[in-house]
C-alpha cells in the first residue's frame, strides 16, 4: 500500500512522522536540531537521519509522498529524498504546519510559532496571506524561547549588579548553569558559547520564576508576551476584520502549557479580535506535516 | 632615559601609546580588536603586535613601565611583557582609564564607557568603588555601539515586515549591507555571520538617521541612550549626593561626536544629577593607560 512521510526540523528538535494510505499515524521518531541558521549541515543530517531511521524501523512499504518544513531556512533534502526512494514531495510552511497542528483542516485564521525561535502568518481559506517575523535570534524572534531566556539572564545580571530589585531570576540562573558568581556566565556564554537550543531551554524556568510570584519575571513575561500579541496584531489586521470569528493556533514551546505567557498573549490579542479562538496543537508538528501531505497526494492521485 | 607603554585593547580596536620618562607623549599605534569574548587569542595577539610595533618603530631606549587595559576579559600578557623586556607592569581597568582619558588626574565620579561594549563606575577619590553593566553582547551592554546597531536592524526589519511604521532605517541597512531585500541579512547574519565589532559600525548610520529627522530611528536613539543613562543612575546612587558638583566621563564611540544620543544621556542623568559635568576624551584611551602607568612608575620610583 505505501505509506506518507512528514518531516519537520525545528530549532530544537527534528519530528518524523509515518501515516499509512489511509492517513492513520503509524509511527513517529525524533532528532535533534536542524535549523541551518544556527547548526551545521552536518548537525542537520544527523538529526534527520535519527529522526527516519527511528520512525521508519520494521515499516517496509514504499514511500508515496513526503512533507517537509524545516524552521528558519531551507535544507539539502536531496539526500533524504533518495533515503525514501525518491517519493513525490510537498514543501509545507512552518505556519501551515502549526496551524493544522491544531486541528483545523483547512488554514484559515492565524499561526502564532513561538518555540526556539519565532514567526507568525495569516491564512485566509489554505491561502498564505501574510507573515511577519522570523527574523532569527539575533534581531528578531520577539516572544520566542530564546528571546525569553536571553531577556531573562539580562534581567538577572542587572538585579545582580544592583540595576533591578533583588530577584529569583538570579537563584534560577545560578541552578540552570550551576554556578554561584555570575560573572562565571562571561566565558560560559562568549569564549565556551552555548548553543542557541541549550539557551532557549532557561525560558522555562523564568516561566517557573514568574509563576512562583516573582515580580521582575512577571513584568519580563508579561512584556515579551505582549510584544509577541502586537506582533500578531500587526500579521491580522487588514486581512480579518475584528468582529469575525478567528481561529488562532498558538503553537512551539512557549505555547506547551498554559502560563502567565498564554494568558497575557490572549488577554492583549483579544482586546482588538474578541472573537478570537485560540488552539494548541493536537499533535506533533511532525504529523501535521504528514497530514498534509497525505491530503495533497490524494487530491493529486485522485 | 627609557620610556613608558600604555596598552589598551577594546571590542574594535588595539591602540599603544609610547611617553618619555617625563610623560610626554612620543608615539602611537593602532592594531584591530582585541576583546577575548568575541576574537580569537591569535587575533589579540595580532592586533597587539601591530599596535606595539607601529608604536615602538624606531623607538630604542628600553621600556620602564607598561600600562595595560583590556576590554571585557583577560589576555595573555606574558608575551608582550617579553616583547618589550619585562618591564614593571600595571593594570588599568578600563573605566578608570576611560575617567583619566577625559583629563582628570584623580579619578573622582562616573566613567561611562560606551564603545562596541558598554560598562559604568564610580570612583571615589582615585578609588574604584562600583561597576554596573559590562556582561557583553549578549545579555548587557546596553546603549553600546553594537547594541544600538542591533536595535537599528531589528527596528528595520519590524518596518520591512509591516509591523512598525515606515522607516528609512531601511534604507540605511540597504545601503550598508549592500542589498535590497532585507531577508537577504538572514543568510548574511547567521550562516556567514558578521564579528560583533563589524556589526556595531551600524550604530553610526542609526545615530546619522535619527540626526535626519526619521521617527523610529529617532525613538531607538532616545530609548537606548535612556537606558544607559538609568544604568549610570543606579551605579551613582549612594556613592554620590545628588546635589555634588560630579564630574562625568562619556568615553567610547558612542560619544565620540554630540548627537541625540548624548543630549539624552545628559537630560535624562541631569534630572537626579542636576550638577553634573560631562567631559569627553581628551586622548586616545591608550594615553590614558600609558599616563596612569608614568604616574604609578613615578610614584614607584619616588
Amino acid at each position: 500500500m505505501g505509506v506518507i512521510v512528514g518531516l519537520e526540523g525545528g530549532g530544537t528538535k527534528t519530528g518524523c512522522a509515518v501515516l499509512d494510505a489511509q492517513g492513520a499515524l503509524l509511527a513517529y521518531g525524533q532528532g535533534g536540531p536542524a535549523n541551518l541558521n544556527f547548526v551545521s549541515e552536518a548537525q542537520q543530517r544527523e538529526s534527520f537521519e535519527t529522526a527516519i531511521e527511528s520512525a521508519l524501523k520494521g515499516i517496509s512499504e514504499p514511500v508515496l509522498a513526503l512533507g517537509y518544513t524545516v524552521a528558519g531556512t531551507f535544507a539539502n533534502w536531496e539526500w533524504v529524498l533518495k533515503r525514501l526512494g525518491n517519493p513525490q514531495a510537498f514543501a509545507v510552511e512552518e505556519t501551515r504546519m502549526a496551524f493544522v497542528s491544531t486541528g483545523a483542516d483547512v488554514a484559515h485564521g492565524l499561526a502564532i510559532v513561538a518555540g526556539t525561535g519565532s514567526v507568525i502568518s495569516a491564512f485566509v481559506s489554505d491561502r498564505l496571506a501574510r507573515t511577519v517575523g522570523g527574523w532569527g535570534a539575533l534581531i528578531g524572534d520577539e516572544g520566542s524561547a530564546y528571546d525569553l531566556a536571553r531577556h531573562g539572564l539580562q534581567l538577572a545580571v542587572r538585579s545582580w549588579d544592583g540595576r533591578e530589585s533583588p530577584s529569583q531570576l538570579v537563584n534560577a540562573v545560578q541552578a540552570f548553569f550551576g554556578i554561584s558568581d555570575l560573572r562565571e556566565l562571561i566565558p560560559l556564554l562568549y569564549q565556551r558559547g552555548m548553543p542557541r537550543h541549550e539557551l532557549a531551554r532557561f525560558a522555562t524556568h523564568v516561566l517557573e520564576t514568574a509563576e512562583s510570584g516573582d515580580a521582575l519575571a512577571q513584568q519580563l513575561v508579561v512584556e515579551r508576551a505582549t510584544v509577541l500579541a502586537r506582533d500578531a496584531l500587526a500579521c491580522a489586521r487588514g486581512v480579518f476584520e475584528p468582529q469575525e470569528p478567528l481561529w488562532v493556533a498558538l503553537t512551539g514551546g512557549m505555547f506547551r502549557q498554559p502560563s502567565l505567557f498564554q494568558k497575557t498573549f490572549e488577554e492583549v490579542f483579544s482586546r482588538e479580535f474578541p472573537r478570537a479562538h485560540y488552539h494548541t496543537p493536537l499533535m506533533e508538528p511532525a504529523v501535521a506535516v504528514a497530514r498534509i501531505a497525505w491530503r495533497r497526494y490524494c487530491a493529486d492521485s485522485a
